[in-house]
């Protein structure tokens, strides 16, 4: 991986984990919804993966910022906005919802929390949905509260994660469905705790409410964690690509639609919902796409990073651009490099020989696959 | 200034000059509408300092994405966004707009260019406008395309910034006005020229439609300001703090309301114009506001960073909490510590004695001062 420097001001905002993320050792960030997003501590990408796939990781992903949609049009601006059906929604669901415009392209796609019938959470990747929310509710005269609550997600992923809960929150936690959150007791105060997270691995993510409680809540898991080789962490890019999990501003921006993104389970066009961008995804449907996301995998020396995108070619033909690698890492357990590409229809097959050109100039062949590589 | 690492990737995107910049020897980025804004050379942000008061830089501001507004229902969107009356606004004319919410909170602070009669560019700041425009337009079904155009900002600024831009534009670019536009030339595509920028030394703003010609422009810049000393730059937080610049994101959020930061003579409270925001303003008026931006001035040694709000108590008692500085710099011309903050009313009078309470722990003695600094 390859760092720039990044340039501290408060508004990159900190968040309630900052001060012990530092102490952790903490290498590198991103920035994600203006706020610090820990990227890297002090083990490698690779040892932090197999740490990941074996033990319990604490990550901060308070940059999952939360947008409160309160009140009486609350369920009909939220389905205005997605193009899943939310109706039958319960309270205690976390819903996968990607978020549309007029013409089909992604907004965000963020998990939904419905915590009571007017009331909902959006938990969302990397792009101001409040200002989107707040647009339409505003120019359409609903009536809703919207806002940023003073939520800062963390996430404990891993095999352990369960055990790890269980010490802390108590039996009660082994009860919460995938997908599903409860609401635990935590000095006193009632929060949020979710079974979901960015990995494949399983585990939970905590919806702290009130920053102020931040260092008390690391410090107890941290403490409680360390019987079970507790590791402080972050989404690791191997994984991820591995199991399919894209990211919002890499492998899909408002450029592309929720169909070429494998999101057809979340994308009701029968009519029986109506939301923003309907007619575009139901013409884009009857069309047929023309891109979809896929694996590709690639030989030679470890790539490095994928900080702009790559042209992928059909096989050794530079003339013939069918996608773009958009992330990529090394996989020290397939031995192979592993990236995200959308593929041109033509070419999308699983085999398709292809030809990556990375940043570093070097061409390496390779081939299309389907995701998740991970088993 | 301290620095942590920049975990690049896609998603946040390298702009039409950054290889350019990295080649100039870029050390530090900050992230700015999930893109890449260099924030230090090799220079010292003193040495920077000095060198952009005597000479000349060359500055990527690509950050500065535009939203274009264009339709029918153009001027009706913009005007119902912004406190400016914008009904005067003539073709060549760049305009400073308060972006303002519901309840009178600032949005942005982006510079509107009027590029045709119903077509308009919104140079932002820091947050999603173009998901707030499109949100209210989808909302009030306003007849008009809202896109981000590939145009990629590029600063020219110091007292020798004209004499560089003649140079290379020809004469005719000493006629343009500030904060006026022209169009013209560069390698047989109309580019548009602004007289602006984010510093108070003078300069230009060259609107690079077209990334592709973002090398070219780079080089042909630099190249003919090597006989005027040019350097690599960025926006100059001494000078900036001086100057009383504001940053959104920094000095004011959605908390904050224009009046606050002093955003007076672009408020039109007398109903002559309708905006969003407009009854919130007009009673936040009527009450009077309860704090306003204003520059601190404190001793001792140089400060850090200021990465989150340092509290500003009054006199020396820290139970009388008056407001909280968010940027920070030593100023070597006046010697001493520079800030700004919002400041509560009962203590925003220039003179009114302070304490600082930084983050190395040290409480730094200083008083209030009106903006700017700068002479």
């Amino acid at each position: 991986m390859s760092y720039g420097g990044l340039n501290m001001s408060r508004r990159i905002r900190r968040t309630a984990y900052t001060d012990r993320v530092e102490a952790a050792g903490v290498r590198g960030f991103s920035v994600v919804n203006h706020m610090l997003l820990p990227k890297a501590f002090q083990k490698s990408v690779t040892d932090d993966y197999y740490h990941l796939r074996e033990h319990v990781q604490i990550w901060d992903v308070s940059v999952q910022r939360q947008v409160e949609i309160k009140g009486t049009d609350a369920t009909k601006l939220v389905q205005w906005m997605t193009s899943r059906d939310i109706s039958k929604a319960t309270i205690g669901q976390c819903l996968y919802v990607p978020l549309v415009d007029d013409k089909g392209g992604m907004i965000n796609d963020p998990v939904l929390l419905k915590l009571e019938d007017d009331r909902y959470w959006l938990s969302i990747a990397d792009s101001d949905v409040l200002l989107w929310a707040k647009g339409l509710a505003l120019g359409a005269g609903m009536e809703v509260e919207i806002s940023e609550p003073d939520v800062s997600p963390l996430a404990v992923q891993g095999p352990k994660a369960e055990d790890l809960m269980v010490k802390v929150f108590g039996e009660a936690i082994r009860q919460v469905k995938f997908f599903r959150y409860a609401r635990f007791d935590f000095k006193g105060t009632s929060q949020v705790i979710a079974r979901s997270g960015y990995s494949k691995q399983g585990g939970f993510e905590i919806y702290l409410d009130d920053s102020a409680l931040g260092h008390d809540l690391w410090d107890t898991i941290w403490d409680a964690g360390q019987s079970f080789n507790i590791s402080p962490g972050c989404p690791n890019l191997i994984e991820r690509i591995e199991g399919g999990l894209l990211s919002y501003g890499n492998e899909m921006t408002r450029q592309n639609n929720p169909l070429e993104c494998g999101m057809d389970d979340y994308v009701v066009l029968d009519g029986s919902i109506d939301f923003i961008g309907l007619e575009a995804l139901q013409k884009i449907k009857a069309d047929g796409i023309t891109k979809h996301i896929r694996a590709i995998i690639f030989e030679g020396e470890p790539c490095p990073t994928c900080a702009k995108p790559w042209p992928v070619m059909a096989d050794d033909n530079k003339n013939i651009k069918i996608g773009e690698v958009t992330s990529a890492m090394y996989s020290p357990r397939l031995e192979k490099n592993i990236g995200l590409s959308m593929v041109d229809r033509d070419y999308w097959n699983p085999g398709q020989k292809v030809t990556v050109e990375c940043v570093d100039g070097l061409l390496r062949k390779g081939f299309v696959s389907k995701l998740p590589l991970s088993e």
